[in-house]
Formats: structure tokens, sequence, C-alpha cells
């Protein structure tokens, strides 16, 4: 394998090339988030993410030869779109292998920019190794997602762009998959203004390159679900460690699902911007206080590829983490009536009712009783308890802790 | 009354005023539209929405005593924001008046900018008489959201915006609420680029100064339920009319809430941004194909300001309405196994299953038949028919017609 070691000018000469491809993305002030901290925008780029550029960057190396192959990747999702849009600039043909199991919208945005996707295995590692056969077999070159000097010079244009703008970075936050995003990035930031901080983000699905950086035995799973699709690397790899993680990011931390859910809320509610999860992964780490920003710093949005039904599922998830989706269950009498008084109290305490469910069969319950679970609107967390409290006052038993 | 009109230099001496307060929001060229389409997106702006603009040029003439009393607005929305925040920035205590059925966020957000929030009355007429009153009674200046010259100027400043970034402006789609944004902005246009069409949007609920142009009778309705609140405005003002929309607007379209959902999804699914129901409503027009975009044109996003709630009902029915969620409802002998050789099916053909409701008990079942309905996702209208015609050919009993 040639080095993956990239320098400042290949860096410098992919911006230029760049410049006529991909959107040069807004730096804009967090609204979401208090300080002077910036959102690098590149849920904004073409193609929804930051992995265009390390695509079209690899791309432009191809020999007259090679381009008459075609390439090929794997991908289960941003590196997909970018490699088939890089491709079709080229007038080269992309083949990409994706999982079966790959969300229906990524198929489709990566058939839209001209690729033959082939869906091949449960999981991304398989269509890594069909994607490896395919370009034995009939000699395309495999576009490889991170593990690649020009993919990794790609993606430090990032960097550039942003001290372009701001000389004076103290911290940067960026999150962490298979180490390429990171790695070009970093080399460039600590290349111009080392004494800026660099802070890697991962999820605690997979730790990948955290568990490197403290000295850990990578605990590698078989499966992994989290809504960080884009980061859940499950094999971190020693050769971006050595050249990478480990010269050049200053720490690492990880964040859960239910945070970046949260994270992602927020950035629609206060930024109006969407981000997919691992995209919103530096917001959710400073969110939970696990990364503290004391100076001017910039956290990178790196996609916005976010599934609409994912997207239930997470609104679902962010509301409820701030006390604004409230879930009270009770048990009455089954009267007529009953429904009516309880309604009544959501009522005067302006607690809007999403949803009600009754159940008339459960085991817990005797004869003649219901139980009712509501789904309420509330503000706060401290509205949900005021209103279980006049519930109680009305002498309504609830289910659950009497003091929460 | 004093007058209405507003000139230039009115406009020009806000914007110069705005700039340290106000962002100059981008100019982005759209993802989900075909064409030299670009979006200036006020969702993106400071309160979520363009309303800051004319309420802070409208506080910056109140005088010494009248800064002592203090200001009164009514507002179910942006507008509260607006004049909250632009009496912060002024010192000046603001007291709100917001319908007691306003959604939770917008009085949140309002008491965030430090307002007094009084909720009064139903709907928006109750609490435009009860501020009126209180503004008697208390002496406080009462800011009108548009029939206000100095806010009319406020708004016009977005117009300067984009003429400064593109001065071969051909076409530019705009929301319609009471007249004040598109008036502002369509003087500025037709002032300095006669030769560009101003295209006005209304909703299907509420067609306001659709009516007036097309010389029909307004028909005012008691209460107007619409995604699009920011424009759903009862009463049309002839002063608004007479002044602005029949000299400096083209035409006016309308559009459904359903289109409008279509658009909230677009936007969110291509352009990583979130609009809230008016300020969708310019790219529902478009997309709906009631609006032809030919030229170098831009659609005013005048708001992002939407409720996480209403989010869920749009993504479903965004979703809906481009074949990407179908519901398939089937009678199945309630036997064990039933559900097990439908949903292999719908795994065969690649259709994931987002919810599933039994019911063994409708009237319209015969003992031992369960209904079973599906929500499914799928990739297009396409899809959707082709698993409905493997049912069949499977033996499963549909319902619903044959053909669709």
């Amino acid at each position: 394998m040639s080095s993956l070691k990239i320098d400042l000018p290949m860096v410098q000469e992919a911006r230029e090339y760049l410049k006529t491809h991909v959107e040069k993305t807004p730096l804009r002030k967090a609204r979401s988030l208090e300080g002077d901290v910036y959102f690098k925008c590149e849920n904004l780029q073409v193609t929804g993410s930051f992995k265009i550029r390390g695509a079209l960057n690899r791309l432009r190396f191809l020999t007259a030869d090679e381009k008459k192959k075609g390439v090929i990747a794997s991908s289960a999702g941003n590196h997909a779109q970018g490699v088939a849009l890089g491709a079709k600039i080229n007038g080269v043909k992309a083949t990409i292998v994706m999982p079966e199991t790959a969300p229906m919208i990524k198929v489709l945005a990566t058939q839209k920019h001209g690729a033959h996707v082939v869906l091949s295995g449960e999981y991304y590692d398989h269509a890594y190794e069909k994607a490896l056969q395919i370009s034995k077999a009939e000699g395309q070159v495999f576009i490889h997602p991170y593990q690649d000097q020009k993919v990794i010079a790609g993606q430090g244009t990032i960097a550039l762009e942003i001290l372009e703008e701001m000389k004076d970075l103290k911290q940067i936050v960026i999150p962490i998959g298979g180490g390429g995003l990171i790695g070009g990035m970093a080399y460039v930031i600590k290349s111009i203004n080392p004494s800026c901080e660099v802070i890697g983000v991962v999820t605690d699905q997979t730790l990948g390159m955290k568990e490197l950086i403290e000295n850990r035995q990578p605990v590698l799973k078989s499966q992994v679900s989290t809504i960080a699709d884009g980061i859940a690397v499950k094999k971190p790899s020693p050769e971006m460690f050595e050249n990478y993680i480990k010269p050049y990011v200053d720490k690492i931390v990880s964040v859960s699902d239910n945070e970046i859910a949260e994270a992602i809320v927020n950035l629609m509610e206060k930024d109006k911007m969407v981000a997919e999860g691992s995209g919103a992964s530096g917001v959710a780490a400073v969110m939970s206080g696990r990364v503290v920003l004391k100076e001017k710093s910039v956290i990178l949005l790196c996609g916005g590829n976010i599934d609409m039904n994912t997207m239930f599922a997470v609104i679902e998830t962010g509301l409820r983490r701030k006390g604004r989706h409230t879930r009270i269950s009770v048990i009455v009498s089954d009267l007529p009536g009953a429904l009516a008084r309880l309604t009544a109290i959501f009522a005067k305490n302006r607690a809007n009712i999403l949803d009600v469910m009754h159940d008339r069969v459960s085991s817990e319950l005797s004869v003649r009783e219901t139980r009712i679970d509501f789904l309420i609107e509330t503000s706060s967390f401290e509205h949900a308890k005021e209103i279980k409290s006049k519930l109680r006052q009305e002498g309504v038993r609830l289910l659950g802790p009497e003091v929460e």
C-alpha cells in the first residue's frame, strides 16, 4: 500500500481542484449552544455530506486506463453518494456495493447519480468483501472510504476553509469513524495552528479509535446498531491510528444515541438545520458536558442524510429527554366520565394530549378497572411534575414512582 | 393613521440600522428544485423568521417617553418573538398577548427574550382585541404586525439584500399573510428592477389577498386551521391591498396543506433545512406546478419555527404523498402463521414494515377473521403497486380498490 501520509501542498492542491465542484460550506454561529461556537456545515454540502471531497480528490488521480474500467466502492451511506457523484463528474462508471439493509433513500440517492448499485449481504462487512471480490475479478479501482492518502487530503480541505475564515480557532470538535475525516482535518489544523485543540467524537456503540488512544484492545462487535451509522466503524485501523489519531488528536469522547437524538432536535429547533446522527454527534458531546468549549471553537456537522423514518423516533426521543413529552399512566375505575375528568385536569394545566391508550385486559387490573396511558406535551420536567402532583391531589391513581 | 407608503431611502436606512442586529441571511442554490432557483433563507434569521426586521425598525422610532411605557403586541407566533427580542435589544419592556391555544414552544421562546406573555382568548382575534384594550388602558405603543410603514420598510430590507447579490433577478416567490412582507419586498424590487415578476403565495384555507386581487369578496372564516399559520390572516386589509398588493404584485397562487407538508419534507431531505408551513409555501407553489420558474429566481423561506409535534404529522403526510409510506389493509383468517406469511412477502419485496395494527372486533369481519393494517416503507408508488399485486397473486384478501 502506498503511504497514507499527506502534506499541506497536497491539501492545498485538492482545495483548488475542489473549488469548482463542491461548495465552500458556511461557517454559522451556533444558535443552539452558548459561547463563541460555530458550525461548519458539511450537512449542507453537495450529496449532503463531506464525503464528496475525498472521493473527488481520489478520482482525479485515475489513469486513462483505470477510467475506462470504472471504479467500485462499498458503503451503506454517504461514501456511496460521494463516489457516485464524483464518478459522474469524471465521466467514469461507478459500481457501489451496499448491504441489503441499507435505507431505501440512500440506495435511491446513489442510483440517482448514475451509479450501478449491487445489494449484497446483511451488513457493511459483507458488502466490503463483495466489492473487493468484484474489484479483483473485473479490475475496477476500489475507492476506500478513508484509508487512502488522496481521500484523506480531500477531507483535509474542510480545515483549510475553516482556517481561511477563522485564523484564531482554539478548539474543534470532529466526529471519528474510520479516521479519514478527522485525520485530514487534524493534520491541517496542527500544521497551521498547532495550539488549536482537536477533539474527536465516537459513539458508545462503537468506541473505535477511543479504545486505541486509551491503550485498550478494541472490542469488535459483529453487529452494531446506532443512529450515528456514519461513524459506526467496527474495526479501527491501526495505520490510521498511528499516522493520524495518535499524533494529531488531543482527546476523544463518546456520546450515546439518546444524546445524539436530543442534539438533532436542538439543531432543528434552534439552528433550523437537519443533521444526521454522526453529523450531530459533536453537538451531543457539548450538550452532554463531555466537551467544554471555552474559546473560539468550531463543531463540524459532517452530514445531513437522515432517513425520515428515523427522524420520527429521533423527535420523540429528543422531546422526551427535554421534558417536552411526558408519559403518564393511570388506573381508573371503568366508569363513564373517568376519561373526561382526567382530560379536564390536563386542559386546566395546559398539557396538550398527543395520544391516549386504553388497556382493560392487563393482568395487573381488577375487573372494572382500566389502565390509561397518556402521551402529553409539557413545557419542562417541572411542568410534568406539577401535573402529576395535581392528578394525585385529585385522587387519581398514578402508576410509577411517587417522587421522581 | 399615518401613511403606509414607504420609499427607497427609508428601506436603505433600515438596512444600515439592521446590519448590526440581524443576519444577512444566505441566498442558497435550491437542491430540491430544478433550474436556476435560489432560497433566501430567513428561516435561518435570528428568532427563526424575518419578523425581527420589521419589529426592530419600528422600535427605533420610539420616543423616550414611549420607551418608558413599553410596547405591546399580539401574535400567535413569529411577530411575538420579533417584538420581544427587538424590545430587549432596545431596553424596552414588551407585553405580548397570545391566544391560549398558542403552541408552548412559541410561548417559551417569547418569554426567553424577556417579554411578559399574557394568554387570552382562543384565537388570534381575541388576543388582538385584548392587546388593543391594554394598550389603551396603559398607554403602551401597539406594534402592528404589518400595517405600519416602519414595519413594512424593515421587511423590505430582505429584497435589498437579495438584489445586492443578484442584480439580474427575474422572478421571486413570496408568502402573503397580512401583506407587510410581500409589500415591502415587492416595492423595493419593482423600484430597482421593474421587470422582475413578483408572485405571492397564500393557502387554500385563507385566500386573503388572492380574493381581493381577483376582485372577489373575501370569505371571512371565523376559525382557520392550517399548517401555514404564519400567513393565515383572516381579514385582508384593504389599505395593504391598495398600497402594495395591487400595484406591485403580479399574481397570487394558493397551495394546500398537503402540498406544504410535501415541500417541508423535500426541504429537509434535499436542502437539509427546516422551514415552517408558511416558510415552505413558496416551494409548495413551485413543486405543485402552480408557479413555473423559467429564469433566475428566488423563493423566500420566510421562517423556520415549526413545532416538533407538527413535524411528526408533516413527515408522515410528506412521505405518503411521495409514495414512500403506503398503508395496506388485509383480511386474514385468524390462524397462527397468517402474519408470518404476510411479513415474508413484504420482506421479499424489500418493503420495511413500520407499523402493524390488528383488528379482531370490527363489524365488517366474520368470527375467526382478522383485519391487519400495515404501514410500510416503499420507494415509490410503483413499488407500492408491485407489492399489492404480489400479495394478490399469493391469494391475500386486500381491502381497497383493485386498480389504483
